[in-house]
């Protein structure tokens, strides 16, 4: 059982530390972006890694949780500790610093509380590109996007948040640090705690600073907006597109009308270029800098009209066409927000499952009640975002009690067709009783072995992916 | 302390595995490539993962220890006890089956014993391709790739082992099957044990089977054999080669003078195309399969030349011209081994060091005594084979004693570049005390947690990776 960070917990952390690392929780700490939660807690914010282990050091002695704050733009409640005894609320944000750019070795080192779009910035100057890349990229913070496994939308060419990180250094539950910062491609000495580090969800360690993989500046680009008459279709365009140019789709993003009437409905300012059909994908190619990406985007598209794959279509031109197209992409989360879902599901299926599973998920949901189905997102990665909202003029409160229903009907599916349940957002608190039900038995008897050596008094996000012991 | 799989223990086993199962060791199960050590143990060749979960119950509960033997390839000793009570020694050699390929989904299956280059053929079946490529590709097994993390000349490009693969099936110390075979690209639902099991050497569990990815058949091709002033002007040609052609360069090798005297000296029937350089690298780009890779070879040759950063070369223009080239680099290490070192390394360090540290290693090498280095490999990665030999007609034999100086001289400066003591070899039992003297203390203590928790009596690959207890 953990205690709480009372007064007298804070006041001796606190002439332990520098002053003002420690003070009371803001609003923006104590809240997440879908309003299901709210936080409690003391909050800390450290200046540099030796306060990181000073603050575990005396948490672990006091048996006080910890719940680590990143940039507070998770989608599972893994950053708000609603009940127990209250935490400390460690939030990164005053170790911001990107502290070395090597563009010669394509690597760069920042401190856990950067912001990924400052992170962008950092590898632009220096003439590169750290290719992580999601709709929270102006709040989100480098922490917490490797504690969480960040995705995003150029999975397919670069990889989740993990692959682009070559080590990180950490903290442990007992504040010793893990110096793993690492400009090495290649290491086999031991076991891969980086990677059981990254997507762990602060529940095994403090992530304080890492090295992440740098690419070469943005070459030739197209970005085409393809009407397809179905999801297998599309799947047929995706292998069509990685034959001809191997490695170097970098995104192919799925929409349904849905999401298109969900703009009409609530973003009456954003006009759509075309009449909405049933389907469409939004799929950019990256070339090299000196090749031509409009003439091999139309070359793809003469390929796919000719197997009867897409029906309709436009190549962005230019920049601000192609970013009125990812404009349009990056709307949909936005009107879903508005519309407001009866439940979401951020899912992967493998990828020849994939309109099997669209057309089986729909009629389950259809059987449920009057709902309406967007699903939309990654699917050159199989990861959908599949989002239940309520009919037409209808509020998400009055189909709230479907929400149970809706969530295991997907679930269920989605793991009958060898899914997961979360493709990119993580278990957080949310999902923790999903992870119980469809986690593998061994994996989550190694899962559980593996938190009680490294953190044996539950402190490190106590609730978080596993139940609290 | 492990007991013996003693006559008894093995009867005791026996009644539970099908017929044949156990039996006596062959010498090749209990001699490796390198000569140094002699193994020991009972030969248990399960058929399926089932009997593999019976012999590791049964040898956890009698506390007897497990040595996984794979290929036989490894280089560090990590397939054989030589001392200690005799462990089973566990061969995967049975499970050799490709069980699935779907090209249409860029995934393979294959259990753990199946040979590297029946993968490949495989996967070349199905149009498509698996990438890993290394010296030891006709012995070596996916079970021993994964659990070393192997790497090889297409790391650039595609990754280590760990990068090639989405999932593992695994048997836990205590029988217990991690079912983790999967198809998906996303899965963030807790802890990754698919990368904690892979390249942790059979310390954590028995790797059974595994999801592997792949990749379109090979592209347009060009190959290129090119002199360098120097290391740090190889380096700059690689840099230029990336900025030219982004994330198509897919292999890049540097040989040293040393390397092909080698070869003259001990292989008088390979006849060399051309007086040796100090420096060269083999430099391979792979490009879409319509594309022109010998013009862009040819564009890069003639920027590098201009650059003054290459000063003689060969582009293959053929098939047998590359197999040509890529025989002379193939032919390093065996001749390598004719010659015989005093002592060998697989180290990495950072880009930007490595010219230093050649420099510098080999001044401190020559201090030393009369002693010739054979730095090769894997430039791009900043992965070096760096080996040292006798002078020219003396046996290594004469100056062993010499080893131990040798390889702490080398580590040592490897370790003060921020560098690896082990590549892509992994620790097996040649480098646990290197791992000791140069780990991390707070990565050691959270591999130690680890170890103890998964495989609490220590049975599984004991003496391997970390002390025995």
């Amino acid at each position: 059982m953990l205690n709480p960070a009372d007064d007298a917990f804070l006041s001796r952390l606190a002439s332990d530390l520098p002053e003002g690392t420690l003070g009371p929780a803001e609003p923006r700490h104590l809240t997440e972006p879908r309003g299901r939660w709210i936080g409690q807690g003391a909050l800390a914010r450290p200046r540099s890694t030796e306060d990181v282990a000073r603050i575990m050091a005396a948490a672990q002695a006091a048996r006080v949780g910890v719940v680590p704050f990143s940039g507070g733009t998770g989608l599972v409640g893994g950053q708000i500790r609603p009940d127990g005894p209250a935490p400390v609320i460690l939030s990164l944000e005053r170790m911001a610093a990107v502290r070395r750019v090597r563009p010669d070795e394509n690597v760069m080192e920042v401190e856990a509380g950067a912001i990924l779009t400052s992170v962008h910035a950092a590898a632009e100057a220096a003439g590169r590109r750290f290719p992580l890349w999601l709709a929270s990229q102006g709040s989100a913070r480098i922490g917490g996007l490797l504690a969480t496994n960040a995705g995003g939308l150029h999975v397919l060419r670069y990889g989740m948040a993990r692959d682009l990180c070559l080590g990180v250094e950490a903290v442990l539950a007992d504040g010793r640090v893990i110096h793993g910062l690492s400009r090495l491609r290649k290491d086999n000495t031991g076991y891969d705690l980086r990677h059981l580090l990254i997507g762990s969800e602060g529940t095994l360690g403090i992530i304080t600073a890492a090295s992440l993989r740098l690419f070469p500046a943005e070459g030739a680009v197209a970005t085409a907006l393809l009407t397809v008459p179905s999801p297998a279709t599309a799947l047929e365009l995706l292998a069509r597109a990685e034959a001809r140019l191997p490695g170097q789709v970098s995104a192919f993003e799925i929409m349904s009308k849905v999401g298109f009437d969900f703009i009409t409905e609530v973003i009456p300012d954003l006009s759509l270029p075309f009449t909405p059909p049933e389907w469409s994908v939004l799929i950019e190619i990256e070339l090299a800098p000196d090749a031509d990406a409009d003439a091999a985007m139309a070359g793809l598209y003469m390929e796919a009209d000719e197997a009867g794959l897409v029906s309709d279509g436009q190549i962005a031109a230019s920049g601000p066409a192609r970013d009125r197209l990812w404009h349009l992409r990056e709307a949909i989360p936005d009107a879903n927000r508005r519309i407001g879902a009866v439940s979401s599901h951020d899912i992967s299926v493998p990828l020849a499952e994939l309109p099997g599973f669209i057309a089986t998920a729909g009629a389950a949901i259809a059987a449920l009640g009057p709902l309406r189905v967007n699903a939309f997102g990654h699917l050159g990665d199989g990861n959908l975002h599949y989002n239940v909202f309520p009919p037409k003029g209808a509020a998400a409160q009055e189909f709230r009690h479907l929400r149970d229903a809706v969530k295991q009907t997907v679930h269920d599916l989605v793991d009958a067709a060898g899914g997961s349940v979360s493709a990119e957002h993580g278990i957080g608190r949310l999902k923790v009783g999903d992870l119980a039900r469809y986690g593998d038995p061994a994996k989550l008897f190694a899962m559980r072995a593996i938190k009680a050596a490294l953190d044996p008094s539950g402190i490190l996000n106590p609730g978080a992916v596993l139940p609290e012991a």
